[in-house]
């Protein structure tokens, strides 16, 4: 690793420290911010399901996206950079929760899902625990909006910054339709991927930040619009096979999730996209059995496993992971022209660095 | 019916025809206005849910009390109240979108409930059944604050009634989690169904509609929010009571549903509450049984209509309904020192005609 990617991780490793520490403080002033957030058991219970699913948040990409946009622009302090932060994660904990109610997923970065912590303090109640945790969720989603409205901004700069946002979390719905739809429809229907990406991904992870930051630092973005979503869609893709591929062909040591899951769970990844086009025959029969059975058996899995690695589906994927990444990389670089170029290395590093990072 | 209450009638069903033509072009346009509104099946398909539900809407009381709060002030236009409306509206299609789904209930205003909606097209697939109708709620939430966010005011007055609304969505929020654990918790608590009902109907049904309004129009707010609120209270008490007197004694012919259904939920409502107390025994163990009993026989509920006649539940809460309704009146003709007489009428009979109309 050479000394300009290692500033770039010591970077972002400093913005989620800060930002961590931001976040836990947002929380313990919630309760008292909130009307009737002292009201009965559930609601303290509530936010507190919503705070601990939110501090276990991992290399908050987002955020270092954030910051380092606006660092694009200027190395001084940027007001309402922090608000933005609070919202994007807010947003995300909001999309976490909502996920894990669809996936029924036990398990979210590394503790239970707000669901199941629901089920659990419920036992006899599986409906008013559905209910706590979509409660959860939609608190997330409204007090996302909340914090950057109530940012201490002049009208139009906050203005700006909603705009984005609004648009943020209905794009988020529809990447979340489209990845519904996904799963039920026919493998044929091609660009159904790149568009779930799109939504799901590319605009809420990647473009939402680098906007938020650039425009809380003043920039117009008119000119630049171009540039960064070609960035962002590039970065998202690259991330976003990177995930699919670790389903397949990670490390569950590292991953920290068994192989497969997405197999499983019927979900029509990049790899599986892939393994259908390039089988026929009883391996075809083999995949096609195994994509959307739950009860399907760690020796299933090795077998598709097996088939990917023979028809080089593995490589494949890590080329294009590489070359998408690659490409991000060399759009970032062409920012130096306007741009401050210590943020610009940051975002030269992050493809490649977020590829083994995203989520 | 007197005079001036037929007036307040023929004015809100006024209100109600003029919004319903605005809603319809709304919904009509969101497609054009909304990315990826267009993409798949399944995202058209979630918006034509939302448009369903939400334009069989009933009396539009909350839509009423708010353009007759901006009358209150004046009788001229006042720029902000129909985006204000719909978000009203946006938010209560978002609200009832959940509550069918915590509910499990197949019926809403006369048709299909989103979530039975999204069962019936994908049999088979009830996990993203459930998806799709949390998506249809989430995106209704998300585009109430839009579309306030988008109005064409400036700064100061809607970030005056953003604050209204954005207080609303996490208010709302805390009266379903009280709501949700009022089914849960032991009868003993006291106060708790106050609570509920000043979260979950009063401040969104009643007082955000008047406060919009009257921000809308250009009032301060100052001087006036503890007889709003009064009023709001004893109007939100009246209408919840009257929900509640419907579910046990009301006529299914006219109410459009079964007799009982709170009381087979499980819902602590003012009659159950009431019955609790005022019974022992064989009674006392009736109304329990049958209390969050799904299966619970029409003979059963016929049952526990007799103990509550023979203990004049009917009575005592119709009482109660009337005297709220009648002191909400009251707090209303007050306003005639500062307000405008012909809408402070209307806020007058309101309670009254509301008793019988509310949802």
């Amino acid at each position: 690793m050479n000394s300009s990617a290692l500033t770039a991780l010591q970077r972002a490793a400093q913005h989620q420290q800060r930002f961590d520490a931001a976040f836990e403080k947002y929380f313990a002033e919630l309760a008292g911010n909130l009307d009737g957030a002292r009201l009965g058991r559930f609601t303290p219970r509530c936010l507190e399901l919503l705070a601990d699913l939110s501090l276990r948040g991992g290399k908050r990409i987002r955020v270092a996206l954030l910051y380092e946009a606006a660092r694009l622009v200027t190395d001084e302090d940027v007001p309402g950079l922090l608000e933005a932060a609070l919202s994007l994660e807010l947003l995300h904990s909001h999309a976490l929760v909502l996920d894990d109610i669809i996936d029924d997923s036990p398990v979210r970065r590394g503790g239970p899902s707000a669901y199941y912590a629901c089920r659990e303090d419920l036992p006899g109640h599986p409906q008013t625990a559905l209910g706590l945790a979509m409660m959860v969720g939609d608190l997330a989603g409204f007090l996302a909006l909340r914090v950057l409205f109530e940012a201490d901004l002049p009208a139009a700069r906050k203005q700006a910054l909603l705009d984005v946002q609004l648009a943020v979390t209905t794009d988020t719905v529809v990447g979340q339709i489209l990845d519904l739809e996904r799963d039920v429809v026919s493998p044929a229907d091609d660009g159904l991927l790149e568009t779930v990406c799109e939504y799901k991904t590319t605009r809420y992870s990647l473009l939402a930040p680098l906007r938020l930051g650039l425009l809380a630092a003043g920039e117009e973005l008119a000119g630049h619009e171009r540039s960064l979503h070609r960035y962002a869609t590039l970065a998202g893709l690259s991330g976003q096979m990177r995930d699919d591929y670790l389903d397949l062909f990670g490390d569950p040591d590292v991953t920290g999730k068994p192989l497969g899951g997405d197999l499983r769970a019927g979900r029509l990844t990049y790899p599986v996209r892939d393994l259908l086009a390039a089988t026929d025959g009883d391996e075809h029969d083999t995949v096609k059995a195994a994509l959307g059975n739950p009860a399907c058996t760690p020796r299933t899995i090795e077998r598709v496993r097996s088939i990917a690695y023979r028809h080089d589906v593995h490589s494949r994927l890590q080329s294009a992971i590489d070359r998408y990444a690659e490409e991000a990389s060399a759009e970032a670089a062409s920012w130096r022209r306007h741009w401050r170029g210590d943020a610009v290395a940051v975002f030269e590093h992050l493809p490649v660095w977020n590829t083994t990072r995203v989520k």
